[in-house]
């Protein structure tokens, strides 16, 4: 009964993912996506996808690294992918897990925590897969929402292709595919926030 | 490459789900909680509590049954549960998911059909179970947000706990168990709608 009570209640703190808000908007909606609606929609999407990863995944395992892979936001806040890579940022995010997880009784906390390092560290198939499917939706949003974030936050489409292409091909190279015609079809449409060549020059 | 195009325009089609608002709000939050979101947290909230099944359970598939288990609602919208077994909303959901899975290329679609199919009619030890962990966060908001919809649709305590404890026991004894304290301290803080005895005879 304790143990029972003791998931009710981290039922009820993990509430607060719904609260995290991202930076693209769900298709066709005017507000901002949350971090728990994403999660959702990416432990789905790796289901239909898993007959694509490069090598053989353990899609459960996938499944349950999608559910859990953002609930670090909900102390360290959500962060831009092309910003996100800060040893701050991580630090927090950890911070964050290990608070709530600890929440949890028995191993489970434990087990949870192990399987968000893997995904964070991204080294096994199925962390590569989880990590390729997680950045999927955000393209599909900026695509159907004129560019939304990649023109508000100045990405140019060598940015786009570069982290996404990195990102996505590791776990799939055949979703990588579908995903840059995609993507080629957008630039087409200056969906691309326009590239700065000049850049480097001037912030040595 | 055509059947990975297909799943990507699926999966902006059912991004539709988190426009479906649902009745409770989440903890802390002054907004309704939409069906995309409330999807997340009873797949996890599944995994969390797979051991306290009456029954072994096979919690792939009930997490999976979680992922899609309330996306007939993109077209027919979302009910109360105190109001939600007509045949019509039935007919409408059943309609709004077939029309869905349609869009999924290969056996997908009509594997998913199948499993929600099985969620819908509650009858396996995993769809029970299933059915079970859906009923808790609402009650939990409720218990949270001083009876919100108890008192805005008038929902007495008797019929929260008979639906919810068929419902979750049917699943869960040692749930139930431990939910129906909750509720018993929710009916010492009086957050029910009050009963009214006199309405069935009133209303024939």
């Amino acid at each position: 009964m304790q143990e029972i009570k003791a998931i009710l209640d981290f039922m009820v703190e993990i509430e607060q993912l719904k609260a995290v808000v991202r930076k693209t908007r769900p298709v066709g909606l005017q507000r901002h996506e949350n971090s728990a609606e994403h999660s959702w929609h990416v432990c789905l999407s790796a289901l239909l996808l898993k007959d694509y990863a490069n090598e053989p995944v353990d899609i459960h395992r996938v499944m349950k690294m999608m559910l859990i892979h953002d609930l670090g936001e909900i102390d360290a806040g959500d962060t831009i992918v092309y910003d996100s890579d800060t040893q701050d940022i991580k630090d927090a995010e950890l911070k964050g897990i290990q608070r709530l997880f600890a929440l949890l009784p028995g191993t489970q906390g434990e087990e949870l925590l192990t399987l968000w390092k893997e995904f964070e560290q991204g080294e096994t198939a199925d962390a590569r897969f989880a990590k390729a499917i997680d950045r999927v939706p955000p393209l599909l949003h900026n695509v159907n929402d004129n560019g939304y974030t990649w023109k508000k936050y100045n990405i140019p489409e060598e940015k786009v292709l570069a982290l996404n292409g990195a990102r996505i091909s590791a776990g799939s190279e055949s979703l990588w595919e579908a995903v840059k015609e995609i993507l080629e079809q957008a630039s087409t449409q200056n969906l691309f926030a326009k590239s700065a060549p000049s850049d480097r020059s001037e912030t040595p």
